[in-house]
This record gives C-alpha cells, sequence and structure tokens, in this order.
C-alpha cells in the first residue's frame, strides 16, 4: 500500500531546507547526492516491502506481556533484526562506534518511512537514538567502550526512564532514588512508568537511561541524576552477565501503537537475587542529570514529530488510493460515463489537498530543523549558535504542529473512506488510533507551545526569532515577485500571516509586570500553531518557486487560499483570547 | 462519572430554541414546564445510574456473532428492556400507539443522554425512532395496527436497510430485487450492509425497512420502493410466526461502538425454507420509497448530530473531572501550595473551554431544530411551511458540525489526560473512537454539506436562508446592545461573522452558469463549519442575554474572541478557495 514520497522528500531536502546548498558547498564532507538518493530509495523499498507487511499483525497481536517478559508480534524480532543487518540503526551514529556519521536530515527521511510503515515499529530505534546520543555526550569513556557499539548495531535498544506516576511533565516530583556503591556504582530504587520498549523479545540485551535522586540530592529538578542501566550486567569482555534488578510490572492497554510495549519497569525489589538495587552508572555528573536528558529530549521531539509527519502521510496515500478506486455518485463536469471516482467530488478533493498540503508544510518544518541540527554539528562559532538557535526555535513547532496535523489527517483519512474507513481491516482506523499518541509524549504539545513562548522567543534577546520571520517575509517577496501564474496571490496571503506571525510575536514578548506570563502562556497553543502554518506555508512557497515545481507551487496556492487565514483568528485568540480565557476558566472553580 | 448536564439543556430549551414561548403560549398543550424537568431528570438519572455502567463492558465484549445469530454483551439485554419499561422508547411517538407524543425537542434532550452515557447503546432506538416514523407516516392501517404498538414499546426494534456493497451514498446504484406475490406482498432479495442492529438478542423479532426495486422499475432513485421485512413473520393475532427469509451473514470489526452490531444482511437466499424470498409488505407507493426514506432520514440525521453532541459533552465532563484531580507543575499565579490542578494551566483550560464552548453551540443548533420540527408539527400553512423549512434548513448543519464537534472534543479530551488518555482503561479513549463514526454515517458530513448548499438555500429562492440570517443579526445586534459586561466584544464579533455568512451566502446562491455546480460544490464544507459557527455563537449569546446567564455569557465571549474568526478564513475558502481547489486537484489525475 505505502510508497515512500521520494519527489516530496527531495523536494524538501533540496528546495526547502538549504541543504542541497550544503552539499554542494562540501559541508557534508564526501556525502553525495547520488547517495542521498540511493539511501532514500532503500529506506523506502524496505519500509514498504519488509515492514509494512508486518505492520497490520502488529496492530492486532500487539505486545504480549506474561510474567515479567514480553514477547512481540510473530515476526516482529526477524524484522528488527533485518532492519539493523540494513545499518540503518547507526545511520546517523559516531562512525567510530560503528555508526554512518551521516546527517541528521537523512535520519529523519529515513525516520518517516520507517514511521509511515509502521509507529510501532519505529519507536524502538527512536529511543534507542536517543540513548546513544545521550551516552555519546556524557556517559564516561568506559560506559562507551561497554555499550555504544551494541547500542549503535542496534543488538541492544536503549529506553528513557522518566515519567514516574505522580511526575509525568513535572519532574520536580520524581522520587526514584539512587545509592552511591563503593565500587562507584549505583543502586537504583523506584518505579518508571509509560516506558517504551522498557522490555521485549527482540534484543539480547536492553540499556535503560534512568533519571533518579541521590540521598544528598538537592531538591527539584537540580537534585536529579541519569544513570545507565542495563538488563543484563555486562562482563569484561562484553559479553552478557548476571540479569539486573529491574523487570516489567506490567504493560499497557493502549489506543493505539500495539506493538510498542509500554511498560511499568520496577527497579531494586531483589526479584532476581538476594541484594536489592538495580546496579547503574552515572552518566554525566551527579544532578546535572536534566542537562543529560535534554540532549536526548530534543532530538527526540524532532523524531516524534516525524511521527505526524508519516502518519499523515500513510493516511494520504490510503485515502487517495481509495478515492481514485471508490466510485459514487456523478462529479461535476464528470467527463467519464456512469459512477465517478470519488476522487472527482470537490469536497473529497478538498479533504485529499489538505491532508496532502498540511503534510508537506510540515514536512517543511521538521526537515528545516534537522537540517539546523546538522548545520550547527557542522558550524563553529557565531553559525552555529545561530544553527543552533534556529534548531531550539524550531524543536517545538516540529513536534507539535506536525503532529496535530497526523491526528487531523488521519481523521480526514478515515472520513474520505466513508462507511469503509470505520472497518478495522481497512487499514484508516490504525492510523486514527496510532496517530493520537504523538501529541502527547515526549512533552504535550501544551508543553511544547510554552516552550516555545517562554524559552525559545527569547534566545538572544528576541533577535534570533525578528532575523527568521525577517527570512520568511524575503522568501515571501521572493515568492510575491515569483512569475509562475500557479502561484496566484501566494505571495500576499504569505505576507499577510507572517504580519500575523509578527504582531503575535511582539505582543509575547512585549509583556511584562503582573499577569504578563499568564497571558503569554494563555496565547502559547495558538501561537504556536499561526507560527507553523505561516512559516510552513511560507517554506513550502520558497521551495517551489526554487525550484520552479508548478505541482507544488499549486498545491501551495491551495494551502494558502484555502488554510492560511486561519492565522487571522489565531492572532486573534493570542492578542485578545487570553482575557476572556481567564474570566471564563472560573467556571471551572466549582 | 457522567452527569446529565440539565442546566446547559434547560438553559438551551428555555432560552435558545423558544420552547418556554411556545409551552407557555401553550402551543404544546397541557405540557407543563414542571414535567418536562422531571423527564429530564429521570433520563438523567437512567443514563447515569443504569447505562454508563453497562458501557465499558459494551466497548471491550461488544456483540458477537456466530452462526447468524448475534449475542449482546452481558446485561444489555436486561439494560434495554428496563429502558423501554421506562417509557423512553415511545417518548415522541405516536399516543393512538402507546407513544407519548412529546416533542422532538425532549426527544433529541434524552437522546443526548442516553448517547453520552454510551453511543452504542443509544443506536438500537434511534433506528427503531425512525422506524416509527416512516410506518406511521407511510404505511398502510394493517401495518401500523400490525408493527407499531410492539415498536414503540420497543418489544421490537426497527432498521433501516438502505447501503449495499456497491451502493454507500448513491441510491441510484442500488440492486435489491423486489416481486409481487399474489397476495399482494412481495419477496426481497439482495444483500444489504452496514445495517445497525439488524440482528441481535434483545428483542423477540426486528423489522427490517428495505429498499428495493421492483422489476419494472424506472432505473434511478426514482424506482426505489421500500418495504417492511421482519425477522419472523407475524400472524394475525400478533403472535411471533415463521422465520422470514432473511439473516445476518456477519458483523463488522469496527473502530468504535463495539457493542452496535454492524450488519451484512442477506435477503431471500432460502435458508429457513423451501421457498426464496424474504416476505415484505410495501410501506408508502411503489417506486416511492425514497420520499418515505426522508421521513426517517431527516429526524436520524438530527439524531446523529445529538450523537456528536452527547459524545462532546462526556469527553468534556471526563477531561474536566480529570483535569481538577491531577496536579503538575505550578499555574501562573498559583494560590495554594505546591503542584497545581492542571485545570489551572491556561493551555488546559483553553482545551476545556473550547469544548464546553463548542458542545453549547452544537446544543444551540440541534435544539432549534428539534424545536422547528416541532413548530412545524404544531402549525399550519405559511407558519407550519416557514418552520419545515427551517428544520430543513437546520438539518445539515445539526448533522454535521456537532458531529464534527464530538470528533474534535473527544480528541481535545485524550490530549487533556495526557499519556493516561492513550491508555484504554481511562475512558477517553473509547469516546476518540466512538466519535468517529458520526461524521460519517446518515450522509457523510461532506454530503451533509452540499444538501445545505444545493437543496436548502434555494427554499423558498432563498427568501427562507436570508431570513434567518436576519434573525440572527437582530440577535447579534441585541448582543451588542445588551448591558453585560461578561461579554465584552461579542456583538461586534458575532455580526462579523454573520457579515462573512451573508457574503459567502450571496456568493454561492449567485453561482451560475458554466462551473457553478462546482463552485458551490467546493465551497460546501467550509461553508457550512462558517454557517455553524456563526450561527451557533449568535444564538448562545443571545440566550445568555435572555437568561442574563452571565456563565454562559462568558463562556460565549471566550467562543467568539478564541474562535469565531474562524470565520473570516472559511469566508476566503469558500469565495477564493474554489479555484485553487480545482487547480491543485489535477494532481490526483495521474
Amino acid at each position: 500500500m505505502y510508497r515512500a514520497p521520494v519527489d516530496e522528500i527531495a523536494f524538501t531536502l533540496n528546495h526547502v531546507t538549504g541543504m542541497k546548498q550544503a552539499l554542494e558547498a562540501g559541508r557534508y564532507g564526501d556525502l553525495s547526492a547520488d547517495l542521498v538518493d540511493a539511501i532514500l530509495a532503500e529506506a523506502g523499498r524496505f519500509a514498504a516491502e519488509e515492514i509494512v507487511p508486518l505492520a497490520k499483525i502488529g496492530d492486532e497481536q500487539g505486545a504480549v506481556w506474561k510474567d515479567g517478559e514480553v514477547t512481540m508480534p510473530k515476526g516482529w524480532g526477524d524484522l528488527y533484526r533485518a532492519w539493523c543487518e540494513g545499518g540503518w540503526n547507526g545511520l546517523a551514529a559516531p562512525e567510530e562506534h560503528g555508526g554512518q556519521g551521516l546527517p541528521m536530515t537523512l535520519l529523519v527521511a529515513t525516520q518517516e518511512m520507517w514511521n509511515s510503515a509502521s509507529m510501532a515499529f519505529a519507536l524502538c530505534p527512536t529511543l534507542t537514538q536517543g540513548a546513544i546520543e545521550a551516552v555519546e555526550a556524557h556517559a564516561s569513556e568506559e560506559l562507551k567502550q561497554k555499550y555504544l557499539e551494541k547500542l549503535v548495531s542496534g543488538e541492544w535498544n536503549g529506553t528513557m526512564n522518566l515519567t514516574e506516576p505522580q511526575a509525568g511533565s513535572d519532574l520536580n516530583a520524581l522520587t526514584a532514588r539512587a545509592e552511591r556503591s563503593e565500587d562507584g556504582s549505583y543502586r537504583i530504587f523506584g518505579q518508571k512508568i509509560f516506558i517504551t520498549f522498557g522490555e521485549h523479545d527482540m534484543t539480547d540485551n536492553i540499556v535503560h537511561l534512568v533519571l533518579a535522586r541521590l540521598p544528598d540530592a538537592p531538591k527539584g529538578t537540580k537534585g536529579i541524576s541519569l544513570f545507565l542501566v542495563p538488563k543484563y550486567l555486562v562482563n569484561d569482555d562484553g559479553s552478557i552477565g548476571a540479569r539486573n534488578d529491574v523487570f516489567c510490572a506490567s504493560i499497557e492497554h493502549k489506543l493505539g501503537i500495539h506493538a510498542s510495549p509500554t511498560c511499568t519497569m520496577i527497579y531494586g525489589d531483589g526479584r532476581f537475587g538476594e541484594e536489592k538495587g538495580a546496579i547503574g552508572w552515572l552518566v554525566g555528573e551527579e544532578n546535572r542529570g536534566l542537562a543529560c536528558m535534554f540532549t536526548m529530549m530534543n532530538n527526540a521531539r524532532l523524531a516524534v514529530g516525524m511521527q505526524g509527519v508519516a502518519i499523515a502521510e500513510a493516511a494520504y496515500q490510503r485515502a487517495l488510493a481509495y478515492a481514485q478506486e471508490r466510485r459514487q455518485g456523478r462529479a461535476p463536469g464528470a467527463s467519464s460515463e456512469g459512477m465517478s471516482p470519488i476522487v472527482e467530488h470537490p469536497d473529497v478533493a478538498r479533504m485529499l489537498l489538505t491532508m496532502k498540503a498540511m503534510t508537506q508544510a510540515s514536512r517543511a518544518i521538521t526537515y528545516s530543523c534537522a537540517h539546523a541540527i546538522d548545520m550547527a554539528r557542522l558550524s563553529e562559532g557565531d553559525e552555529a549558535r545561530h544553527w543552533q538557535e534556529r534548531a531550539n526555535l524550531l524543536t517545538p513547532l516540529a513536534k507539535a504542529f506536525p503532529t496535530d496535523i497526523g491526528v487531523e489527517a488521519a481523521s480526514l483519512g478515515v472520513q474520505v473512506h466513508g462507511g469503509m474507513g470505520f472497518i478495522e481491516e481497512t487499514g484508516a482506523a490504525v492510523l486514527y488510533r496510532d496517530a493520537r499518541i504523538a501529541p502527547i509524549y515526549e512533552g504535550t504539545n501544551g508543553i511544547q507551545a510554552i516552550d516555545l513562548v517562554m524559552r525559545k522567543l527569547p534566545q538572544s534577546g528576541g533577535d534570533h526569532v525578528r532575523g527568521f520571520i525577517k527570512e520568511l517575509r524575503e522568501t515571501a517577496e521572493r515568492v510575491r515577485g515569483a512569475n509562475m501564474a500557479e502561484l496566484a496571490d501566494t505571495g500576499n496571503l504569505l505576507i499577510e500571516s507572517l504580519d500575523h506571525l509578527q504582531e503575535t510575536t511582539d505582543f509575547l514578548m512585549s509583556q511584562t509586570g503582573e499577569g504578563a506570563m499568564e497571558k503569554a502562556l494563555s496565547g502559547a497553543t495558538p501561537y504556536l500553531r499561526l507560527f507553523a502554518l505561516a512559516a510552513g506555508s511560507t517554506l513550502l512557497a520558497g521551495g517551489a518557486v526554487s525550484a520552479s515545481d508548478a505541482k507544488m507551487a499549486s498545491l501551495t496556492r491551495y494551502l494558502a487560499e484555502n488554510h492560511l487565514r486561519e492565522t487571522a483568528g489565531l492572532r486573534q485568540a493570542v492578542i485578545d483570547g487570553g482575557e476572556s480565557l481567564k474570566a471564563a476558566a472560573s467556571l471551572f472553580a466549582a
């Protein structure tokens, strides 16, 4: 069913993100455009031919828990190992540890494909990727030597253990504890919930990265340390040793991503030996765990954003195929005899175009974020700071907007199928179910909006965001001046939306004094959507002009004329809405 | 968990729809306001205390098919019979056949409650209600005597058999056939799909209303007749006779409403006897079946709209309760020590207010539609025509907008719960699953939009819709002139949205010549949403002023300042969007 959208991805890489120029300028070393194409083609093949056929059994059987062990759906272990053997797990990992050291832009392009094929499958490597980054950046040389190669090959997978029942988004409330041992290791105790792939039978070992508090740690988030806790201890020769004191007490019964085990993990209750406490090793410094965790979290947020893009793409492809096949009624101006394919009915075409345009706008934002991460890594000094700030700014946009679009597109995808969409066997409903988690995990989209307003707008005293908006304006002017009939009035509509972005940005940054924070927080969610709509549309239009791509121009015009003026309403919600929100919220005081 | 929102419903009945004035003017005979209150209170009690406790088992066990028979979840048969004994099934049915003859407004209020408690449960009586209306309006006296009383009591349930695999929305393509028998009955042959409660074990008999073609019928929709086909034939003394030649070949495995069996029905394959053909009786005239079916369909569309309201309300109540309980982080300006209930975080409050405000706007539209149906029935001549046209105009709005809101609110409801929302046991996810069918069945929301533009706007040469917009303007002026601080600038915002409604209505009605239909169809969906937003907000604000209800005024202001300017974007999509849609849709020609 799924075909990797290599044209759309290539368009985004080459004409939206600036990767093409960077490639041509030799910024990526000896990486060539041909190699990029070859990688994308092979990833697309693997996703479509190897993963897709096992996606359905994954949803139907799901991961199954029994006595602390989790059995994966039939065929998934082999699939995972074949995928690792293809070298996909280490695509962006350091070469010195067996990775391929390829850019983040390529990583997200492949992530998109894995997730379109099966979001549940793609989750395991996504978490491993985060673990690799944290260990690479913060762990001791000894830990790196012991764990990195296996994590990079995918022989072992990694997990992130933040959440506890009383501490979801708020890490202040974290209570898992760590005790120092004499040999320099630590003993970890506590319960963690919502641990993705915390237990399963696809790998020989599982490497947990766990946040916990030392006995003498300060209160709050400044007293949190990060520990590496393997399921099985690892001998000095790299072989698997004794079972560590951590186990999976249960997995959740979820709306979607059934084949991704969501585990409750118990550390240190003495189940596997006399002595209690899961043995762990410090990653980074004591009490500085949060900084280490953020290394994992930023890229994880982008990866979740890719899930949104991926689900939207998959939903679009399914809906389009159905709409081209299914015949009902006669479309206005239908040329053929008899019933028309429903794609010819304007309201069906509208749904499909909305899905496609929003998907492409999401791609523009996420891939631009990945490009900024690459450029930050490849640059130094002011240039590196510029790109790091760009990546920081785009991360909440790249996480929240595409995952909202994922839900909206999956919902439209069901709708295009009519009654068939509600039948599980059709394959549209599972996307609607899977999509729903992405706006929630890795920081809810509400938290992303707060991050955008409270932490990202103030970067460099506001200069960074102002510079970005200026760039967008220049692009919009270029679109307005371009001689492409397909764009019609798009340039002016972009500028209008960028005016809204400018006004709301100024409004949020100018809040001071009492109630300032509340006002900023009240407007954060509509502001994020406004930002993403204006930026995504502008990036897309700029790409269409650069590439002289008539089809993409036509799609962008559809987006601008049918959806972009949503920014007028969002602008109002940001600027005027806060007071009425506060007034009406008193309803809840009861 | 669920508490019937009797205050919100009473507000809508008394201050939005005009039911209060009609009651006071004696239009409803001896129905008193006290009786209305008593009925609503008892329905709320039954929904919360009797239905809610069985909703979860309904979702988990679902309806189970085996060898042509369908077993309902544990306890559902008793629940259904208790519900019927309460007289709820015949609430709006004619008194001469055992019903209570109460108004449609009360029926929809109770429908809302049943559906909030369990959409799957409420579906069975919804279909029976449609069957009662069709038989009452079109069947022979003999059929009425034989079937109506049992349908009204709920002892037997009714079904609607339209859809065939090749004929979903397009009844032209219908192929089920009927042959005349010598005794005046007919023999029915064919396959019907998506038949809600087509088979189950809660009643002694099932009365199918089936669309089929006679051998000499004209092609297209003018050759369709409606037949009553019971599962068991009924003897002259009213007792159950032989099994008829109809059976359930399978039920669907669906995303939601698991306890509502969605059946494939086979008519006339000779499974239960020598002679083939399910015995049926004509309802209405030969080849005029569609007109009879519309009798069922119009009110069924309103009933589905109530499902949207109901799911949105249920999702809101769950999310609010969770947000008042769950503590995370510190809200700005938090008064209490420690972590704040998340309802105090502005972005969570925003989600909850959006849910509540959109639910209340949906209520305003649906209950107004029900009131128009009542008034049409209670009036004569021009007045009756006026109210019938009002009901006709509001029906597509009442079906489509609330069901879209149902999906949006259920999605927000999951989001408010964070990670817990994705866990099935929490109870938010099932609403998200159930909600998704309502925009599809009884005519997709796209078809509702087409119906609105192509059939409802032209009523009385456009005078009816113009009159309605004029009424709304008067209400908005009243809101603007009202001395309620809680409303702030709401009046002006309403007028702005009504300007958009006016402009788009004029635009759609002025399309003539080549491509006119395509333009109208292209804009239909955004037009419907624009119409519903503007009308729903205005009706709500008018009610708040009439009732001097500060809380409702505050909620309306939130709606106006945060969501109403969406109409600016929708206006653009209707007026400018069609051309770009057509241009971009050429992408799909491949």
